[in-house]
Order: structure tokens, then C-alpha cells, then sequence
């Protein structure tokens, strides 16, 4: 294979400063749910992306001072020495293979309460603190511009002797630096507020001050809104930002524009498509000769190409579709566009952070594991023994086993009982929003194709007997789970059918399968994450009146995890979906469905013919069970994966399937499975 | 002074197994947000337990594998050697003082989502996890049971080696060690489930494979819940739980006590008061010749002694108090019952391990600051200098200053314009369920008493000349903040009141001051702690009818940090509180208060002739302004301390004014105020 010629202008150098980016692929800032409690975990996974083809690969936010505190989110920090040496592993992992290290310096200001420093948070005003914590800032006064700015330096110093090549003024997102740009904010009678002349002073300070530190050898960037407030999705509100990036527009190395609302910025592909950032960027390349990135999810290479082309920007910002395929410009390089890891838009990375845990991908089973599991997302073991694998269903769990199975080279045999591979991910991808998903499927697909050492087995639903005929060596389960019609009360699962009521209980799996039911329903959503707002969007779309009902205090509750929770609800109160909140479920006959309050109070009952029950899964494991049960030892290796064993996430089975398939002749400790990146308090260097 | 005799028995040593506790004072395990992330922190801080005279310091939870990885909450684990080491540090630490060192082994199953491990967690069936997270455990088989069996001998053994004391069977709290006991979990066909007989027959391994393992040297404590499930407070419902413990009574060395309903076990002052737990314990000794531990949160000696003399235990648990007062022991046996500084049970505490930040402490400012800034909660470096302070404000910014300032031995003069001390403190102890908040007044005025070197002056409201006047060398303004009338939308505090509606517009401190509406009233909550619910409730208690709405989901949203959100929402449901969730304001004028929808749905009208705002504060700031105006150069450094520069929690002015003295003509680097107990990638030992 060879490269498409329009993609040629991808893999054009780009000077930024006294630097240059070796190619226009530019993994912007993400965070990670590592930052410096992770330091090793992190330095390898920036690493990867670099050998990946990425020109630029950047940190995630980095505090500058102790006042700028964001845990349980585990940002990165410039504080001191130590964080130079942990940054140090970064940036030679990323230069080792050519390309430009990026640091994003980083206040918070009423975004974080700092709850482990216990130090006042700094802003314009005493205002309250914007995730909800019961902290307020202190009103910064003039010697506190000061003392910022002086740490604003100290920290690029910090990041220049780690070795970095960029430097960022973060003016964006809602943290400090974008207050003091704010016209309806930043009302100070000094001049730092007021005019929009005012109003910029303190980036343009900021700018002149990281010049002056670092300027002789690192770019520095600013990242930067192109809007001024949210309005409708693809619809700008501009206000005064283009004055205002005029009056910057030469000073910095480099512009990283993003928009005003973040949920749009980052919308899970369920809301915003690729590219939806474009027409925020309408003016920026117009206003400024310095070069400029934004992002988009982008996972085209011609769109990539036509976005350079068309002028839109000189660099193509990523971070996930950077997080799903790490490989992304590598593969476009080398023509391998087929060979593509494409993000699903699910926003699984991004809740890492938000619950203060590390990352995590749906198509990447490898991101996060490079340095603890050894990992890789390209390259694998070679087999470690001429064995034959059979792997039952081609669910998630069982197409990733498989598919890397087969690149270790392992003959490989995997039975799917239905004709089409997929497994939940096909089912999912047909609802409401969930398109994208497919790819999952699509990408392991594509790749057993290549793959002559891979059998693939459609309608081949096998039993006990059936798995013992074909003789392999080893075997995975990987049966998938199916929904359940009752209900987990916190220590056992309870029937909610009264009478003949059960056959008008249906399951996701049944709404899946385009069994709809014909009368109001009530979806009652014991899940808490996607599954039951989008059943209650697929049965309001077939024109049923429709109640969503949850024992949680809010309508999708882990996804706000995502960043989709509120344009869920939002999105659902437009079509007309009613929402009954904070309620248990004690029964349904058929004709109304009785919610008692989850917290005591009264009880209510709501007309219905139907209720979709979504509440748990039961493991599809009755071969799995039938196997075990057999007389004598097994022939073979009996392993389950993904949610055969236990139900989870997508991601959680693909990991599954890989786990499986690296750990394939080649055991791992049972007792101690992994590394972990965290203190030793006796051993050199704190490795653990 | 010297200790009660009544006292004595709380001194008397007890043999447990093969150990002897020096006293009676044992603090249980707890949770600290430190766990294996902040060794030295979490060491340290146990050290002074057991310096300030807890005969047994126990550890938080310990992780005996990945498959129950607990993040964000930060857990203690018992993995590898590495956290041998680190725990090493913390039983040195206790036997340091010739205390004996507790190590809790911990199975989380269907309550720990392994979000860091990515492994399945492993529970008798394949459930949802009860933390809400969308990961569903593995179902265990005889296998997995044999693997868990070993899992815990290894991190037993490990315990022994890191020097601990005393290894724990812990077998409640809904973990999967209690899931095997609970008759309606666990159902199983096999010789682990279904009768009694069988379903403690885990827990009698688990008892028997640690005495095998390490009796020799440690003693083995089983942590167990007397009731069965939780009922209404103070009413246990023992179901089978006498039996299962009658067969298990000689077993282990200890029984650390506990109940089924953690929200009462270790609930919040608000609702349940010291020694709550009796009722539950009333058959507990008469059935095991073993000594026996409960808590209570116990700070009255006379009551722990009762406690003891009464049979009900032989151990003074405690968990919080032991944080609140770490000498509390050695208060008691040296008769300075004056000096204790008791808990005020608001739950701070606990809310580090919800959130994953460390452990903080209203009474106890230096909790959790032992390592990283050199604090210890009964000892303080003398003055600096011979200088002179003024503290202008007593709440409980001033009051800690004054104190801690007090014991350095500066000269201080402590200025309060009321004729009270205390501060919001004292406002705040006057409503509903707060009462015991007056501790952290009722402690530090009890201190000055005995300090000379601290002179107070009541009723004395201070101008910028006064300040002058004083002659002072340092001065502190600690003058608080107020609430306000008009709400925070992201941005901007926006007023609410139209036309002369003003003026039926509360805000907490007129409710506290006694200023009540005469009409239906709204109390709206922007701040989504425990004031609005209070609040709430307060003017209910008057008779009022009252909505309280909030733009949340959840009514005292951030209460659920501290564990209390349930039981706020059914106490005030009970109340019949009116509850208008995700509701924003638009308006009041003196009729009715409109509330627009969160998420951009039908706005809502609910007529009311009052308002009550509680959603932010305004520092009252005022003195500190006019002083920094005055010509030329101060004769004294001025800083603002607490609410006055940042409101927010008591516990944080508390630690504000603490951290004020401590660092008064001893500076700290602003640039770098405290340690980092993190990876240090280059330094020896890992130390930051």
C-alpha cells in the first residue's frame, strides 16, 4: 500500500517558533486521569502516540502552583523538581521518535476547590466553585496578578527544563485566564478589566513574560475560544472574540482554538459529528499568520486534508481519535486507511478524569496499559505455541481475542451463532445516536479479513459437544449477556410482573430486536448510564408515550461521567419524554406501573401497557457452565471474557478479549496481575 | 491536674490473643483518602494516634487484590512488598509509642468497580456494583473461592510482615466476606451457602487461615454487624445474626462490632448523637468470652467508662473522635477533660475517602498535615519573635489563630464586635440537628481561658484606626462573610428581587439572627450543602409551609460527601418539606418565585410571600480594604484569614487560621507551601 497523494500536505513540517512539528498531526492537550500520579503510566502512553506518527504530542493540564488543585481529577503539575523528572520521561519518550513535546500550563481558579492542598483557589471575585464544592475563591487584587504571573513563569521555566518544545498560555475552558477575558466577568476598575483593551492585558503579559523565559527554545501557544458563549450547536455567537484575537493574533507561536461550549467541543458522537467545530474557525486563519489547530474528532484523512486545503487550520488537533488509535497518522502515511482504529465518539476516555481513575478506550484496549501491562497498540507477541483457539461469539470480547490472537500469529477459530459479527455492539449501533459504535465491530472485522490463520464460523451456535469436536487447544467463552426483566433491589434480583403482566415486560435486547411495544411505556432504568435514555428516544421516535423512570436522583446518572448527561435530559424533555426521578419499582400488571419513592415518600402509579425493564444483565454462560460440567478434565483451556464473565462496558470487553489474547501462553501472576505506577517508599526511584 | 478514678478502668491493659493493647482505646479501622496513594501522610498521622495515647491504630481498608481496586476512594492495599514497606512505615510509627498496629484486609466485591485493575471484581453472583458504576461482578465458583481463601492468607501474612499486631476478618459492611453470611444473597447450592452452617463456613476458613498464618504472632479480629438489616434507628432487627455469632464466638481474639445501617453507624450529628450503637450491642459480650470493640463516637469518659463497667464492651472504638483528638486518650488519663477537643460529627472526615482527596477534620486542623507540613495537633514551635498580634474577628478563623497563636506564646488581642464568641459557629449551632457545631467554639474559648498571654475584647467592632491604634506588630482580619440575596449563574451574582420584593428576601443569616418569614416561603439551595436543607427544616419547625428548590438533582447534594444526603431528604420529606429539584430562579416578587427548568423545560411559578437565598457569600472584607488604602506603608504585616478571604467550609477557616499561626515569623515558601507525598521518578525512596 502507499499514500493517497492528497494526504501528502498532512506530512508537511510546520514551523511553530524557533520549533518544528515534523508533520500536521497535533495531539492537543487531553487529560488522562494519570497526570503526576502517574508519571511512568503516562510517559509511555505519550510515547506510543509519538511512535504513532503524532508531530506533536502534548500534556494534559498542568497546575502551576498549589492554589490550582483539582483533585479527585489528577491533572498534571509544574510545582517543583520532582515534576520535572516525571515530565523528563515524557517528553525523551516522545522525542525518541521525532516529534515535538507540548506543555499545558494550567489554573483553575473557581473550578477547583482544592480539597488536597486546602489552599484558597484564586480568581477575579469571591464567586462560588464551579463543580459544586462548598469553597469560594478569594478576589485576586493586584499582588495577586503578581504572584500569578510569577508562577505562570516559574512553571514554563519548569516546563522548558523537562524539556519541552511548547509552552501554553491556557486562555480558555472557563479557568482563570479566560475570566479575565470575559466582558461580563471581568468588571475590575483597574487595568486589568473593563475594556477589552484591559481585558487582554494579562494574556498579552502572559505571552511577553513566556516568551522572555522560554522563548529562545520552546513555541509558545495559546489555546483559545473562538466564541464567546454557547449558542445553538454549529451556530456561533462571536461577540468581541475577533477583536480580541486581533489584538493577540502575532503575539504567540501558535493558536489552539476551541469554543465556548465544551459539551459540543467534546460531544459524544450520540450529539455532535465530525468536525463540528468548523464553523467556530470561519475567520481564525484570516486574522493571523501564526499557524492554528483545533479539533474535531476527526477520523477522515480527507477531511483531515481538505480541512489544510480549505485553510481551515494548519494542524489537525486530536485527542481522541489520538486515544483510539494512537497510530492514526502512521497508517494514513502509509496508506493503511483500512487498517484505522476509529474513535466511536463514547466519551469513555474522558470519564476517567472525571472520576479521578485512568483512562480508558473503547477501540484501544491498550491505552493506559502501555507501561503497567506492557501493551502496545500495534504490536504484539508472536505466538507462544503452535496451539488452535477456539473463541465462541464475535461479540466485542471475542472479535478483539481474535483479532489479536490471530496477530500473534495463533490459528484461530471463532464461532458466531448469529450471521452477523458484532454482538451488542451491532445491536447498540442501531439505536438512537449510536451509530458510530459500529465501528467497533467494523475495525476487528476488517482485520480478520486479513488474517488467514482466523476462521471465521457464522450461524455456528455451538454446544458442549460441538466446542469438544473441534479440538482446539484452548477455548474462550465469550457468550455475552442478555438483559434481565427484574429488578436488583441491592442484594438480590425481584420480579416485578404481577399476574400475566411478564409478557409486557420487554428487555433492551427485545427493543434491539424491533419488538416494540404498541401502548405508553414506562422504561424503568435501574442502569443509570446510556442504555435507558436511548430506549426511551427509539420508543418516543415509534410515537409512544413515554416515562423514564430511575431511582436515581437524575436521568442517566453515570453519564455524566461523559459529558452527555445534560444534553440527555435535554435532548429527551424535547421529544416530549417524561421523567420520574428518585423512584423504586414495586410492580406492573399490565396496566400501570407502581414507582414508590427511593426515598420513602409517596408512591406513584403511572398508566402503561409496557414496561422496558433496563436493570442488569444475566452472563450468557450456559455452554461455558455445560463445559465445566463435563466428566474428566477438559482437552482444553476454558477461559470466559468480557460479559460472558461479567457484564460491563464495551470497553470493558474488548479489554477482556485482549487480555485474554496477550495472556495466551504467557500467564501472568494471578496473585499480582499488573504493575502499578504509585509511591515505594524503599525503592530507588519510588518504582513500584 | 489529675485523672478521675472512675476513670481508671479505660487504662486497664487487655490481652488479645497473642497481644496486649496497652488501654482501652482503640481506634478501628477508617478511611483517610491516603491509603496506598499517600503513605507517609497516612504513617505520620497514625504515629500521633498512637502518641496521643491509642492503645490499638488500626489501618484504613486493605485491598487484599487488584480485583477489588476501590478508585477513587482511596484504599490501603496489601499487594506486594511494596506496600509492605510502605505500611512498615506506619507500624513503626505506632510502636513507636508502644501501641499495637490493626491491618484491615478487604474484599469489596459487587461495591468495588476495579476501575483502575480493569479485572473483573469478583461476588457470589453476577450483580450490578452497588457504587453505581456500570461493571457487573463475575459470579464465583469453588475455584474462585479457593483463589479469594488465598488471596487473603497471602495479604494476611503480608500484614505480618509489615509489623502489624492485629489482621482483620472483615465480614460486614456489604463486602463480599458479610454477602456470605446474608441469607437472602447468598442462596448458593454448595457447601458455602443455603443453611446457616453453610454460609458461615467462609468466614470460619477465613478465621482459621489467618490464625494458621500468622496467630503465632498477630491477633485476629473479626469485624461483624450484630443486626441483620438495618430498621429504624436505635431498634435492631437481629434476625439470625445471635446464632451466626454464637457459632463463630471463640473463634477469633477480637469482635469488632458493627451494625447493618452505615448512614446511623457513623451518621452525622444532625441525626444521631453519641452512643448510638448500644441498643445493638446489648448480647454481644454475654455470648463471646473475646474482647469486644464498638464505636460511638464517644468523647465523654464518664460514658466510655459506663460503656466498660457495663459489660456492653471492653474497647472504646472510635474512628472520628480519634480525628477530631488525637490525644483524647491521654486528655483522659491525665485528667485535662477540658482540653479534649471532641468531634462535632458533621462527617468532613468521610467525605475525603467519597471524594478521593485526603482526610480533613473540622476540630482537628492538623489532621492529615502531620507529614506534608510538619503539624501536630497538641504541639506548636514557640514565638518567633516577641510580638504582639491582633486577631479581628472570633469565629472560628480567629479563634483557632488566637489559640494556636496563644500556645507559640505571642502576646495576642483578640477583637470581636458581638458580645459572643464563635462566629458562624455559633450562629450556625442554633438550628436544627447543629448543635453540637458549638464544639469548635466551646474548645478553643475553653483554651484561651488558660492562656495570659490572650486578651479578649467582646462588643468591639474595629475601624481601620482602631486596627492602628492597637499597635499592633501582625494583624489578621477574620471578620467572616456573609450570605447573599441574589444568586451565581457561572458567571455573575444576578439579583433576583423585583420591584419592593427586596425586602421579603432572606438570607441564612437573617433566619439565624431570628428574622423569620410570616408566609409560605421558598428556600432556594444554589449551595448544595447542608444549610438549605436546614434551613429547610428550621422554618418548617415554625410552621411554615415551605418548597425547597435547587438547581441540582439532588436535594443537599454535596451531603452526600459526608453521608447524610439520604437521610436529609427522608427526614424533610417527613417534614413535609416541598422538593423542587433542577429548578433555577428567575424572580420573586413578594408573591410568587419563579423557577425556570435546569435543563431548559417548563418553568414553574410556586407562590410564596418569602424567599429564602442560600447561595453564596460575601466576604466581609470591608476593615481589611480600608486598611490596605491607608497613606503608605502599614506598621504590621496584614493578612485575611477564613471566610473573610475564601467562605467555605468551617473545617477550612478552622485551617485557615491554624495554618496563620503556624507559618506567622516562620514563612513558607509561597511558591511551594507544602510537601507533595507523591512519585518522586528520580529520587531515592520516591520521596518528593
Amino acid at each position: 500500500m502507499s499514500r493517497d497523494p492528497s494526504h501528502d500536505i498532512l506530512f508537511e513540517p510546520v514551523r511553530i517558533g524557533p520549533v518544528t512539528a515534523p508533520n500536521r498531526f497535533y495531539q492537543v492537550p487531553h487529560c488522562t486521569g494519570m497526570g503526576w500520579m502517574r508519571p511512568r503510566t503516562l510517559a509511555a502512553m505519550r510515547g506510543v502516540k509519538a511512535e504513532g506518527g503524532w508531530g506533536v504530542v502534548c500534556t494534559e493540564y498542568n497546575s502551576i502552583h498549589p492554589t490550582s488543585d483539582d483533585l479527585p481529577h489528577p491533572s498534571a503539575s509544574l510545582w517543583d523538581m520532582s515534576d520535572v523528572r516525571a515530565h523528563t520521561l515524557m517528553t525523551e519518550a516522545v522525542h525518541a521518535h521525532g516529534s515535538l513535546a507540548g506543555a499545558e500550563l494550567w489554573y483553575g481558579g473557581a473550578r477547583t476547590p482544592n480539597m488536597m492542598t486546602r489552599l484558597p483557589p484564586m480568581d477575579l471575585g469571591s464567586v462560588p466553585n464551579l463543580a459544586g464544592h462548598p469553597y469560594q475563591t478569594r478576589a485576586m487584587d493586584k499582588s495577586d496578578i503578581r504572584q500569578f504571573r510569577h508562577w505562570h513563569k516559574r512553571a514554563a521555566l519548569r516546563a522548558r527544563d523537562a524539556g519541552f518544545d511548547i509552552v501554553y498560555v491556557y486562555a480558555t475552558h472557563g479557568y482563570l485566564i479566560s475570566n479575565f477575558l470575559n466582558p461580563r466577568i471581568n468588571t475590575r476598575g483597574d487595568e486589568y478589566g473593563g475594556s477589552l483593551e484591559n481585558r487582554v492585558r494579562l494574556v498579552r503579559e502572559l505571552i511577553a513574560d513566556t516568551k522572555d523565559a522560554v522563548g529562545d527554545r520552546c513555541a509558545v501557544a495559546v489555546r483559545f475560544s473562538a466564541d464567546e458563549e454557547g449558542g445553538s450547536d454549529g451556530h456561533p455567537v462571536w461577540g468581541e472574540r475577533r477583536d480580541m484575537f486581533a489584538m493577540l493574533a502575532e503575539l504567540p507561536d501558535l493558536w489552539d482554538i476551541n469554543i465556548a461550549d465544551y459539551s459540543l467541543e467534546m460531544g459524544v458522537s450520540r450529539f455532535v459529528k465530525e468536525g463540528a467545530l468548523e464553523p467556530y474557525m470561519t475567520w481564525v486563519k484570516s486574522v493571523t499568520t501564526k499557524p492554528v489547530v483545533t479539533v474535531g474528532r476527526f477520523t477522515s484523512p480527507d477531511t483531515m486534508a481538505a480541512q489544510v486545503r480549505r485553510g481551515i487550520v494548519d494542524f489537525i488537533g486530536a485527542a481522541r481519535p489520538s486515544i483510539a488509535d494512537p497510530f492514526l497518522p502512521r497508517k494514513i502515511e502509509e496508506g493503511r486507511l483500512s487498517a484505522i482504529r476509529e474513535c466511536i465518539g463514547c466519551n469513555i476516555c474522558y470519564s476517567g478524569d472525571s472520576l479521578g481513575v485512568p483512562i480508558r478506550c473503547t477501540q484501544n484496549p491498550t491505552m493506559g496499559e502501555e507501561w503497567r501491562r506492557g501493551w502496545h497498540p500495534e504490536r504484539i507477541a508472536p505466538q507462544g505455541s503452535a496451539a488452535h483457539v477456539l473463541i465462541v461469539g464475535a461479540g466485542p470480547a471475542g472479535l478483539e481475542a481474535a483479532r489479536a490472537l490471530g496477530a500473534r500469529g495463533y490459528r484461530v477459530t471463532l464461532a458466531e451463532a448469529t450471521r452477523d459479527l458484532g454482538g451488542r455492539v451491532l445491536r447498540e449501533a442501531g439505536l438512537p445516536g449510536l451509530r458510530e459504535y459500529i465501528r467497533v465491530r467494523d475495525y476487528r472485522e476488517q482485520a480478520l479479513r486479513d488474517m488467514p490463520n482466523v476462521e471465521i464460523f457464522r450461524e455456528s451456535r455451538l454446544t458442549a459437544q460441538d466446542v469438544l469436536d473441534v479440538g482446539a487447544d484452548h477455548v474462550a467463552i465469550a457468550t455475552g449477556a442478555q438483559w434481565r426483566k427484574d429488578v436488583f433491589d441491592g442484594e438480590v434480583f425481584q420480579s416485578v410482573a404481577e399476574g400475566a403482566a411478564d409478557a409486557h415486560i420487554l428487555t433492551p435486547d427485545d427493543i434491539m430486536a424491533g419488538r416494540l411495544p404498541d401502548g405508553p411505556t414506562v422504561v424503568y432504568d435501574g442502569d443509570g448510564y446510556y442504555m435507558g435514555g436511548v430506549l426511551a428516544e427509539r420508543l418516543r421516535m415509534a410515537g409512544l408515550e413515554v416515562t423514564l423512570a430511575t431511582p436515581d436522583d437524575s436521568l442517566s446518572r453515570w453519564a455524566g461521567n461523559t459529558a452527555e448527561r445534560w444534553r440527555v435530559r435535554r435532548h429527551l424533555q424535547g421529544l416530549g419524554v417524561r421523567f420520574e426521578p428518585a423512584r423504586e419499582i414495586a410492580g406492573f400488571d399490565g396496566r400501570a406501573v407502581v414507582l414508590p419513592c427511593a426515598y420513602g415518600g409517596a408512591e406513584l402509579t403511572v398508566a402503561a401497557s409496557h414496561l422496558v425493564m433496563v436493570s442488569a444483565r444475566r452472563p450468557e454462560d450456559g455452554l461455558y457452565h455445560d463445559l465445566c460440567a463435563m466428566a474428566g478434565p477438559l482437552p482444553f483451556t476454558l477461559t470466559r471474557i468480557g460479559d460472558c464473565e461479567a457484564p460491563a462496558i464495551i470497553a470493558a470487553a474488548v479489554h477482556a478479549g485482549h487480555r485474554y489474547a496477550q495472556e495466551l501462553d504467557a500467564p501472568v501472576d494471578p496473585d499480582l496481575p499488573l504493575k502499578h505506577d504509585r509511591i515505594d517508599v524503599g525503592a530507588p526511584g519510588g518504582a513500584a
